[in-house]
């Protein structure tokens, strides 16, 4: 049901709504005024603002206001111009503290579910999620809150993740490629492409934009090795957090070099840093930035401040590496698994290596707004919202 | 000529190196050990580390170090591994402050030459960047450095700029297409598909890492109007810092929403949400995030901080226009504007529509870390360094 209008005045810079229910919202002319949507001011075929902020007078003051039916209440500005607002459209954008978060949400949906080794791996058919909105719905829902989702009976060769691509919008094109081969390889140009053990890590941090969402489908496994291991890294952080402040305090305000340097898709030689734990305004992890093998030996902080470093990383290290925190588990041909490459921290366990390729996996990454908005444009059909 | 080592010294946490011109260094012995350059801890084809930090003990010392002929230190450590490091490798990776700075700057380039109406618009033929590596060096070392170059001479048709994607590596892929045709269209998705004026704006501020530099080719100019401006971003950041801090700390504070709802190349409902400035930890401008077409109604900040908001983006916004700050020009068919989109805001005036298309321009994005990858192999290639 749409919010109705008991009574709209004019309060000096504010425009103060009374609505049925009780409840009062307070909107600041200025921002009445530019976001006028009438066609001088709003471009509808675009969503997008027309009217350029050299028009906009802060420190204006509504005219006059009126309701018309508790629908929709009227604006008129000092030089005549009339604006007109939807409740329902007013409503939502209050400047309440509890209306602004539960907006936020709607838009980025912050959900978390944190786990640890007693992580049920979610599952879902791979092609329930080609051929079902529901579906995808429900995969992209659970990639969001748990950061990994684990799809099902994909065909055994490649090109499943370009589907997979065109079923989100697109992939994320990297100096690896479009999509990217994961087996043994000769004079590997990354340490994925060997038979050797991976301690957890997280995708490309010498991106700035490290890729948001990985995605792996195995093709063909090892009899022997080859497991997966996984961890929850903002559960991680939260627990170093508390238990060792310094550290967190460390890695989340130490820049650190990355570098990849090589050819692939064209040749690179690519130079990043960031901080091992990107955190919010309220100290909150928000990307995790780590991967051992591409740390560069540059290292861009005094030396008495270098010791203290590694103590800290090897802290966060453990942590990722007890036994409470991990889950193991082994890829099956077929499996694509999908997951936060900001959150989730990935490894594998070494296979014996051989004249013949054993182990294949195909890659590839999307970014965090694709998905995002793939996962927006679902939920609005799933859930015939406007 | 490469640096000689006169003396080697294990300090307890250390080792000291006395170089032969007298100034000294001192490395921390777990980064020594961290940073072994041997096929055990390093695989040189991936040009990455392989020890495992699980492996590294953060109290190490060296049981032993020596010389080798001066360019070379050996170390010892106590479970009998040997570590070698090159004295030149050594002396880039000195942790004095100004060998840091030194290094970092060779990483990053970070030197900028700031610009007002007064701008001496670099301009460079098409066809030299194309096929000559001192022009394509020219070419993004000036990019980096002014934020600006115009490429002369291209064909006037579309696909000038696929080339160009493959001269530095690979365009950057968005909701808009590979690239994208900036031309009157009906039922524009985006204001830049209309005739109307462009206020000064950066491209794509919804995107959590909005494109870094974006390329703009004239296939066709409309012989009324359609003028670009272009103003330094950081340059007038650097002056209202000054004149205004206040203003400057709430535009680099305050988390503004973005939305863009439509269909280009998929459909698309991103939200996103980015400061108008983006600083470092001097407070130092290093992105500017500021389309006011498609900055949101929705806005999460409490109503009383709404108007010094607005007044503080007024202010901003008027010193991007001043006649002082911008640079207006008129893109010429066959013109290429490649420009910093995080640095560099653009406009454009508006031209008369009708039931022609007069003007047509191509567009695509690139990211810096692809454009930074190119500079760093031309410039080793150009300057033959090591």
């Amino acid at each position: 049901m749409s919010p109705a209008v008991r009574k709209v005045e004019a309060l000096g810079h504010f425009v103060r709504v009374e609505w049925e229910d009780g409840s009062e919202s307070r909107y600041p002319c200025v921002w009445l005024r530019d976001n006028c949507r009438c066609p001088l001011c709003f471009l509808r075929s675009a969503g997008a603002r027309r009217m350029p902020l050299e028009d906009l007078d802060v420190d204006i003051a509504a005219r006059e206001v009126a309701l018309a039916d508790g629908k929709k209440i009227s604006v008129t500005w000092p030089d005549e111009h009339a604006s007109e607002y939807e409740a329902e459209w007013l409503k939502k954008r209050c400047f309440s503290e509890e209306a602004r978060a539960e907006m936020q949400a709607d838009l980025f949906l912050p959900e978390r579910q944190y786990w640890g080794s007693d992580l049920q791996l979610p599952k879902i058919p791979f092609e329930e999620v080609m051929h079902s909105d529901e579906s995808a719905y429900k995969w992209l829902c659970t990639l969001k809150k748990v950061g990994i989702v684990l799809l099902t009976g994909a065909a055994t060769r490649q090109g499943e993740l370009i589907k997979l691509g065109h079923r989100i919008g697109f992939l994320r094109l990297t100096f690896y490629g479009p999509t990217w081969q994961v087996q043994d390889k000769a004079d590997a140009n990354n340490v994925a492409y060997t038979t050797g053990k991976l301690s957890f890590h997280t995708d490309y941090p010498v991106l700035h934009h490290p890729p948001g969402v990985q995605f792996l489908h195995c093709i063909k496994q090892t009899t022997a090795g080859g497991e997966s291991e996984v961890v929850d890294g903002f559960h991680v952080c939260n627990k170093m957090k508390q238990q060792n402040p310094e550290a967190y305090q460390i890695l989340s305000s130490t820049a650190v070099n990355y570098t990849d340097v090589g050819v692939d898709y064209c040749d690179f030689a690519v130079h990043g840093k960031q901080r091992i734990i990107d955190i919010d305004s309220r100290g909150q992890a928000v990307r995790i930035n780590y991967n051992n093998a591409t740390r560069d030996a540059v290292f861009d902080i005094p030396a008495e401040k270098v010791r203290p470093f590694y103590a800290a990383l090897k802290e966060f290290n453990d942590l990722l590496n007890s036994a409470e925190h991990k889950f193991t588990y082994k890829l099956e041909p077929g499996d694509i698994v999908t997951f936060d490459n900001w959150r989730v921290l990935h490894g594998r366990r070494s296979y014996p290596s051989g004249p013949e390729v054993t182990r294949h996996l195909e890659g590839a990454y999307a970014d965090w707004d694709v998905v995002l908005s793939r996962l927006q444009i679902l939920r609005k059909g799933v859930l015939n919202r406007d």
